[in-house]
């Protein structure tokens, strides 16, 4: 049963879309269909309903219909973490007993924009914890370019020190890097418990992260099997060949790091590579335009050229 | 029968407080005492969940339940406003519906903080409009200092005048004088209809802003009565009886708008007033220090005493 | 000789103005009688090129003439801060050096807005000393609306122990009646020295300041001699006489508290008082409508009559 | 003599950097070498005392020193443009006038922080094109992820139609591409002339800017030869070339583009090539950690493996 994480999670924990029709109405089949190519993909974990997952477009009851239905299909074969960021505590563990009671892993909590300094973030933190009870795993989402929330490196240790069951960061940060080795040398010590440490940002420097001890990704592009592949390549110690695959999907990685519109260029390769029914973002919501299909097709085209001229 | 609203209402819209009781629970039986305390101080008009009602630590559940029982209890008496905003238009649909369904007069839409273009703007509210559907009322909420959202005269005005469902202006902005100036002059011509325009800010510019032209007022002041009683005088055309019995209060309309613990300071005043059983707020809020209960006893010493001097 | 602060300052130390010609070019003779004017009211200290002086408006050669002129009038009698926030610690560094050597008592830093974490701030303040060098006695400024920088009470607490020639606070955080409680309860003990605190946020709150251990107020207030003679009855125990003085005033505090505006109102109130011999403020800067106008004539006459009750 | 640029501008501008010995003073033998370095590269134009140039941090002694340094030894070969932005007027017109004596080509003006609204930032740069007269060229830099301000297609095209004397656009705006295809179609019609658009933001995206009608870049990378090469392929009709040839640089302009510190990556890159004496950045400013010195050494030997595999 592999349904827990841990403190030594590692891998691939793909951030998951939310399908719907047409219409924008939930799409349950394309759910499956998206879980079993994660799953194929080599993915070692899942996290549902993050921002990427378009949260706060769903209804409670639409979050946990599509948990569940996620559960179902992944039956205890990863861990599946649940995004349960929001306002308000009370609807916070709501949603989280819910979903735990379903079989989730642990949950996910980014800061609200509110808590600009390192004691409001501390104090959240803290009552997070108490609200939620300890037997919850949680993964701490440090993304200051979305939550508008600036974490410094001394903070999170506090946390993570103060809060034992808080045991993963999802590492956006950016510029980041130094942080990353900060949290990685000064955690794991007599003070403060070992953290697993997966990095998002779009995955863009993540050669460089793996490099500097990063546990692996936990970040949404379209193309798993290359998030897959650069950590299992690392892990195994060929840094260079991990490096060589990534420089080549690098092109698509930035293109689709645009924020906002990044996940309709996710939803939308989603689609075209048989998952996804409907590439459709609920509103309000990016919309691709033709150009942007275009760019699209265009880098579509060379990553096949790449990955032919990296085969021979 | 007067439970809508339209571009002549005036006089005092009360923001209502959501009521829990100490262990966190909805309040109902302070959620019919304060409805009754409202009415009784003279209102025209409430608006219910919005920032100062906790809308986003409500589930869908307990807002509609809340909503329905405030409803109920007004009977009609004056139009009830609901908070819908949020960051998905479907969940925002489904809460219009449900209480437009139980005799809501419309409903109140601020901007969600990513709107940061004038484009963007003018965007959001017409899928708005065009997602609710034009039977509709709507109180667009213009309060920069929370929202982050900056709109310019120019670009309300456009708002306005292409989206008619839109008839009521919560002015907040601050300073905002002159724009209310302009909202004033530039509606109500041929091109753009009239508008309603009920000023908030915790009322601090009340009587200035009632010089310019405001209809009333849109605020949670813990003393309605106070509000009332200003926009009537001022209407009968005693400007100077109105700026006077305000500036009494001023001290307080001052200490109350402290962001984020004006919650708090206007709950336990409530509480004191006999209105609320609990000045309960829910995690994460606002919590008073013994010093800040020690200024509000002493602030409301001094309020006695003006009110007492006044009288005579 | 007076011409230093020290951790035991009080009263009040006014935000000065830089007075304009009409044309624009400084006006060195206005500079005077305001100096004048601002000693005759009876304040203890003045602050220049602060964010009311236009410090940013002014070339570096202005800056200096206007300091010079305002330190040679002023001559010794009452300390005179100098701001000299800035985004380099080179030119921060210069300035500082040309104001002490012209008698400055000291200087104000504000943080730059980039300095997002705790971690930052005191890093920043850290390199600030360093670079100004110990003699140069520093009044920090908080100031959160305006510099969009949020200093938690812990990380002040150590930026004021690690750097002992930081020995003022200028408190404008807001909602910070709290924060001010400990900044004087945790101050002034083993493990730091005692800090003056005066408080600026235009003065809205400083009866309740008062009341928590302010030293006193240190803000631009048109009328100096309310904010003199608040402190004044204050320190000599009637805190009622203070809070009945300063709610006269409140409705000017009030209508002068208009983020950016407020600069052209006060300027307006000093040339109407004859102070000033234009009201003029260099571009980009705000300017009164002729609505603002009519509401400051409103006021003042509102303003004499409630003094001239108290009087009774 | 082509110290002038025009609606019709192409190539690349290099933003430059300042350099400084490590005592932190101005070295201008580096600055010379840096110009010839710049113009061996085959750039079309320059731009100085940008953001990467530590503007602030200079005094406005140094400001001119610098550019008249860069100005003599550039001797008109290619425009020149400096960065005149700031937070007051008269010292923009100051700069400015001393600048243009010298012989620059133009200006460059990005928006305060403070232009929040349409109507905001359509009156700045009236002022500022007013402040600085007709004859002075101006290219407006719309970078919100620094400066904070968001501008609409709209409001844009407005303000270039408005003010004929503003007929370049830095486009650094992100995601941005959309836009920028607006900015093409919408200029060089009858309404509003045809305006340089010349891309920034790290050139993360050149290619496909350049497939959407750039008419080159505009910004600092550390190998100006791609920049120029790409621009070069791009405009001979060789797409796939240009963009073949930016994908070998990619993972360095990546690693490049990470605010704050890009700016000592890019100093210690030009330091390793030779052109710097010393990577020194004034404080304060972002320093480069061991790790981060590795990752350079790292790359910059994996981008000369590219480029071999290229040229075979």
């Amino acid at each position: 049963m592999t349904n827990r994480f841990d403190r030594h999670a590692q891998g691939v924990y793909i951030i998951a879309a939310t399908p719907f029709a047409e219409d924008g109405s939930l799409d349950l089949e394309s759910t499956d269909r998206m879980v079993d190519f994660y799953l194929d993909c080599g993915v070692t974990g899942m996290t549902i309903l993050g921002i990427m997952g378009e949260a706060p477009k769903l209804s409670g009851e639409e979050s946990a219909q599509f948990a569940t239905r996620v559960l179902d299909r992944v039956a205890g074969r990863v861990p599946v973490i649940v995004g349960v960021s929001g306002a308000g505590l009370d609807p916070m563990k709501a949603l989280t007993d819910r979903v735990m009671a379903a079989g989730a892993a642990g949950v996910m909590v980014a800061p609200m924009p509110s808590l600009q300094t390192d004691a409001q973030q501390k104090k959240y933190f803290a009552q997070v914890c108490q609200t939620l009870g300890p037997d919850v795993p949680i993964c701490l989402q440090d993304y200051p370019m979305t939550t508008k929330v600036n974490f410094s490196t001394e903070t999170l240790l506090d946390i993570f020190r103060d809060n034992p069951q808080i045991i993963m960061l999802k590492h956006e940060d950016w510029p980041g890097l130094n942080k990353l080795d900060r949290m990685r040398a000064e955690t794991g010590s007599d003070q403060i418990d070992r953290i697993s440490i997966l990095v998002g940002n779009a995955a863009l420097f993540l050669p460089q992260e793996l490099q500097r001890g990063a546990d692996g990704a936990m970040t949404g592009f379209a193309y798993p099997e290359m998030l897959v592949e650069v950590v299992r390549r690392h892990q195994a110690g060929d840094v260079d060949g991990a490096e060589d695959l990534f420089d080549a999907y690098l092109p698509m990685v930035r293109y689709e790091q645009q924020l906002g519109l990044g996940l309709a260029i996710r939803k939308e390769i989603l689609h075209r590579r048989g998952v996804l029914a409907s590439p459709k973002v609920r509103a309000p919501g990016p919309v691709m335009s033709a150009a942007d299909h275009a760019d699209l097709t265009r880098l579509m085209a060379r990553l096949d050229q790449k990955l032919a001229a990296l085969d021979t």
